[in-house]
């Protein structure tokens, strides 16, 4: 096995141990991107010598005793929505051409304290408006959407390019490109990790979270960006200071809620087989299945989109007025789409929001964690835009891929998304767990049990 | 003295020790209301049997030994926005005609069980949307406006015709009525106090709060009021279970902010001279006086306004559209001009809102309080709409009445209105405490520290 291939809870221990350097380690990623790069599209900029530099630094530090904890010397790529000192963030749009950020976001300080060593800055849908991140292709077949936002990020770390990523979700953004492309992605619970110093998209839908190979490294990540930060309005405190989940896989007494509606209308047979597999997977490690109904569903799609196209426009207003020629045709035309729309709605927005939060906190005492697909079908072809569902109904891609995450977003529950499998394409399967508010602890540890409990996931051939 | 000037404490200490009996007390402000509504007009309903029946209830209990505490037995006026269970809550509107609130707000609720007895529902101006309240006459001057949106609940307790009430302030509802007739009023932090079963203005500013005549007074009734309450999606957790004041007045140690900018502008002298001698006194008690810059000043306005208005609307759409025509003029042009308002404003409202948030916490670390008028005049006469400031310029009543109130609606930081004097008309003059979020134990310890060293105030000679 080569170094770019181990999880960072396997580099991790192999750098405390001393049978690899993170010189090693990140001349393998470093070798890796070089040759899947051609074919991924993952990054918009590779800083290849000062990741050596850091990575030398790290040698140096681990070999005088000065280990940071288990990210010191491991390659990640960030979202290029995230701030590093001194570096274009160019959010994948010549709107940003020129830009320069000023200070490090605060997720990128708190990477590079634990010694994290940047590779490089990763693609995003155009400013994360939209789910398939153009520029890059799914690590399974390249001729299929990435997914996105966070396209980049999650194919990068699929293909072997980056031990692990940062994302951001807003929609789904964080675990739409992980379903598709077989890794493991975080939105963490709204306010949890600060997001200071990283691009809006829609400030009260916005979360930055991890995209790793294994549900323990997702936890390893988690543990380093997590901490209030004032300068983020919505920033929560939280007292857990590890997230590392147990090692045990008896999930004797956890309930898990098993949607009866919405979660598995129009979706792809082989989705719903493969997840319906996994649930029944962990049924075998001791949990009790609780068929769950899902509260006002017919408001997810109006209120998701009700808060996020003025938020949207809201922050983008002055470019959208001095060079709208330098969008992308369709995030232009959202952006412009919110101009036009009335404070009522948003406001009915808000308030349909507040009602799904508390119908939500309803149905989470009755079960711990609620599993679901994470998107409704796999990896489409790059110049595919409609679904077609056996009933007869089409159905936009985007808004097919953002169905299923959506509600996590309006109301801020934490969701993992696991992978469950491949379809008979050979493209990728995600299971979403979600939880309480702060809940990520019984999400991880439900999806580490999950994880051990199966074969070994390889990376895609790419 | 006749029991209907008693202080809520004076009155709760008479009952305890048996000195007067609740139905003595209540009897005492029933004959009050009789001989002074006439000339208040500060009662939509006054319901005199049950409020008899209920201090009968009151004496029967505290003969047995059964003292609830101390708003047992005590007569209030609840503003017409709190629903009471079988009752109308008329908002003072003919929107309302024939409603009937099914279950008691969560205040009503709370100050059932601690013992106090209803006199009656107070005139609001409509749903609480302006501030003056036209059905009401001030308690010093009753060619003069009350206030508002809580004018009658203010003239109750000025005129005697309650020991105590209830308001709620969106931008300046319970201070700006308490000032204008010499009572005390408080807002407290948003979301300490539950708004459940309270008719919503704009659900992101409103607060309820007690109006009383002592500041002792309205640490009584606060503590009845707080506790978290699940079902008023704003309210906080709070670890206070008695806010009423220790006795001293020394307030040595505190830092007391007097604004430099905006509070002191477009003041009348008279006002601004009351309130700089009670700002003296407070030095004299022991504090340290810190000039102060208010922030973001030339945002307040369009904030305030930017926020109220389309919550507003979207809370009044249904009955907008259905019966427009039983809403006041001055209300139905404010609810419609909403409906025309783009979501960009209200998106800048909500953003401009959050830096003043993170401005005022700032400042609120150099200072425990800051001292300011709570209103730029006394109280104007009916039919006066615009006010002139000696360097020419007009402004409009209710934009000059609002406009030291609104920052602390919008920031959400507690205000506390404290009489402090009269102007050369006789009327009454008020000074309102702004402190830290949460931070209701200084703000009335301040306040009573204030009081304890004045005159004690005689009630309106109506």
């Amino acid at each position: 096995m080569q170094p770019y291939e181990l999880t960072l809870a396997a580099a991790a221990d192999a750098i405390r141990a001393r049978k690899m350097s993170p010189v090693e380690l990140v001349d393998s990623v470093l070798d890796r991107v070089e040759k899947v790069e051609p074919h991924l599209g993952a990054y918009v900029t590779v800083t290849a010598e000062e990741a050596r530099r850091a990575a030398r630094e790290a040698e140096h530090d681990v070999a005088a005793g000065r280990l940071h904890g288990p990210l010191h010397g491991i390659p990640m790529g960030l979202k290029d929505l995230i701030d590093i000192a001194g570096a274009a963030t160019t959010a994948s749009s010549r709107v940003r051409a020129g830009h320069r950020a000023e200070a490090d976001s605060t997720v990128a300080a708190r990477l590079t304290a634990a010694g994290a060593v940047l590779v490089g800055k990763t693609h995003t849908h155009e400013f994360a408006y939209g789910l398939t991140t153009p520029q890059t292709n799914n690590a399974w077949d390249r001729n299929r959407v990435a997914g996105g936002s966070s396209g980049g990020s999650a194919v990068a770390v699929a293909g072997g390019a980056a031990t692990f990523a940062l994302g951001t979700d807003t929609g789904g953004s964080i675990r739409v490109p992980s379903a598709l492309n077989g890794v493991v992605g975080l939105k963490p619970t709204y306010g949890l990790v600060p997001r200071h110093g990283v691009t809006s998209l829609s400030w009260s839908l916005d979360h930055v979270g991890p995209i790793t190979r294994t549900v323990e490294d997702a936890a390893l990540v988690l543990t380093v960006l997590v901490d209030h930060d004032p300068r983020d309005p919505a920033s929560v405190a939280n007292s857990v200071t590890d997230y590392r989940p147990a090692a045990g896989t008896d999930l004797t007494g956890l309930r898990v809620g098993v949607p009866r509606n919405y979660y598995f209308d129009h979706v792809d047979p082989e989705v719903e087989a493969a997840v319906r597999r996994a649930i029944g997977h962990l049924e075998g490690l001791g949990v009790r299945l609780v068929e769950v109904e899902i509260p006002l569903t017919r408001y997810i799609q109006a209120t998701q989109w009700g808060l996020m196209v003025p938020e949207a426009t809201a922050y983008h207003e002055r470019s959208l007025r001095t060079v709208p020629e330098l969008y992308q045709t369709d995030v232009r035309i959202l952006l412009e789409a919110g101009e036009l729309m009335p404070a009522g709605d948003y406001l009915r927005a808000q308030r349909s929001r507040t009602l799904m939060r508390q119908a939500w906190a309803r149905l989470l005492k009755e079960v711990d964690v609620i599993a679901a697909p994470t998107v409704p079908a796999t990896a489409v072809k790059a110049d595919q835009d409609i679904l077609t569902w056996p009933d007869g109904t089409a159905e936009g891609v985007s808004d097919a891929y953002v169905r299923l995450s959506a509600p996590a977003n309006i109301t801020g529950v934490p969701s993992l998304s696991v992978p469950v499998g491949h379809d008979t394409a050979g493209l990728p399967i995600g299971m979403q767990l979600l939880g309480r508010p702060l809940g990520e602890p019984v999400l991880l540890r439900v999806g580490h049990a999950y994880e051990q409990t199966q074969p070994a996931r390889r990376l895609a051939a790419v």
